[in-house]
């Protein structure tokens, strides 16, 4: 049987995942601040909330991808929320929060019998649509079993798991997004060199994504600059996570001097 | 039947190579300011020469390994060894040099019937052993077509061509290397958060590099931050090569703010 979804949050990437879901069969009740994206799934099928309260049934699975910090916790500090959610359900939050802010939250849900998982995503919104994310994973193990089948009707390739430790998951999140703003900058700044003294920039990604960088993020990304596509990516999304990455690394006494001068960039 | 080679400079990564060219058959002539490093390959049949000019026959091949500009214009512009080189020899230039030199040399070349093959080399020590080096070549055609199975011999799985254009495959290699360095500053950035927060730096790596960065540089470089192995990498390889990689950004006006802050990293 598949478990029945309270879905929050209706953005680029939650579409094509609530659409993955309900063709795996589950049945959803969406929130979404604009109801009108719900429209079109409520007409497959869906039930459109009208607030987030009446997505969260006691006992059941929410899954949630909303924007940052404040949007999450705002939701789980409303009137109700973990108390309806209860003992037994399990908030799946995919959104890619700060550390800090998932230990409180994670810590909230436990006080109320629920339980958090951490399952923030890499992948862009068409790998979303061809199943191919990636979603790692943290929080209390019973939850995560249960919950393990939903993320790969999600959309997800693979699912890596970091523990029971809250944070961990986000850790690697905020990780593997500052690499990947670390390399498009650096595609960036060395593209346009190669631009000045003639060499065509495509021929130079050619070369390195098939000999040192055979990954998906180098050549995708050194295409499109190749290209001279520019607004590839939304620049909020980077100044965000590269952000988070920086004050987590400030606040443990790591040096952030990649990562400051990447928030220079897209700031 | 193999090409009499002449050789200059035998470093980390000359003496592998010294050591294939040898094995693929070819005579060597080889010239190293510490003659000790020569004699094993005397042994085996190389000849040592006394000084720089001893390497060079007339229209013959001449390779080039050394650590800079000045040590290679040193030697390029000494009395005789252009007009001994003469009409048709061929200089294949290995070092990392600035493109600026190598136009320099290259039209000095020229003037003298002779051709500078620019072919620096993507690749550690243990790869030219392996004969996985990358080499990317610029330079004159007919030159280069003559050489490239003595690159080949040298350790090179693939080579790739920049054209004939002076500076085009050292761009290349300025490009590739600033890369490599920004990948490893960053890994060093994001796995020293991941050690603070309590992640382990290898089940980061190990994720990432089969996700998002299933990428050479990324799975060395991850293994050996994750296993605090440090001095890795010979710190004065990064700040020569990310220093000329930002000198000729800034000469072309491109923005050279992650090659600044590499650089600032590696001084």
């Amino acid at each position: 049987m598949h478990e029945a979804i309270g879905f929050l949050g209706l953005g680029n990437l939650g579409r094509p995942i609530v659409t993955n879901l309900m063709a795996a069969g589950h049945q959803l009740t969406i929130y979404n601040r604009d109801a009108g994206k719900v429209a079109p799934f409520v007409e497959r099928g869906a039930v459109c909330a009208n607030q987030p309260l009446d997505v969260v049934s006691p006992g059941g699975v929410v899954l949630s991808l909303l924007w940052d910090d404040a949007s999450v916790e705002t939701i789980v500090r409303s009137e109700g929320f973990l108390a309806r959610l209860g003992t037994g359900g399990v908030h799946v939050s995919m959104t890619t929060l700060s550390p800090d802010c998932s230990r409180r939250l994670m810590a909230l849900h436990a006080e109320h019998g629920s339980a958090m998982v951490e399952a923030p995503i890499f992948g862009r919104p068409e790998a979303a649509v061809d199943k191919k994310l990636w979603i790692v994973t943290a929080g209390a193990e019973a939850a995560k079993q249960r919950v393990r089948p939903v993320l790969r009707a999600a959309g997800a390739q693979g699912v890596f798991d970091f523990g029971e430790q809250a944070g961990a998951a986000l850790a690697v999140k905020l990780i593997g997004n500052m690499l990947i703003i670390s390399a498009m900058a650096s595609l960036k700044e060395g593209l346009a060199l190669s631009q000045k003294m003639g060499v065509p920039p495509q021929s130079v990604v050619d070369m390195l994504t098939t000999t040192l960088f055979p990954s998906p993020i180098y050549q995708s990304y050194g295409r499109l600059i190749a290209q001279g596509v520019s607004g590839a990516v939304d620049n909020r999304i980077p100044a965000k996570d590269v952000g988070l990455f920086k004050s987590a690394a400030e606040a443990l006494g790591v040096s952030a001097t990649v990562s400051g001068t990447l928030l220079s960039l897209y700031q």
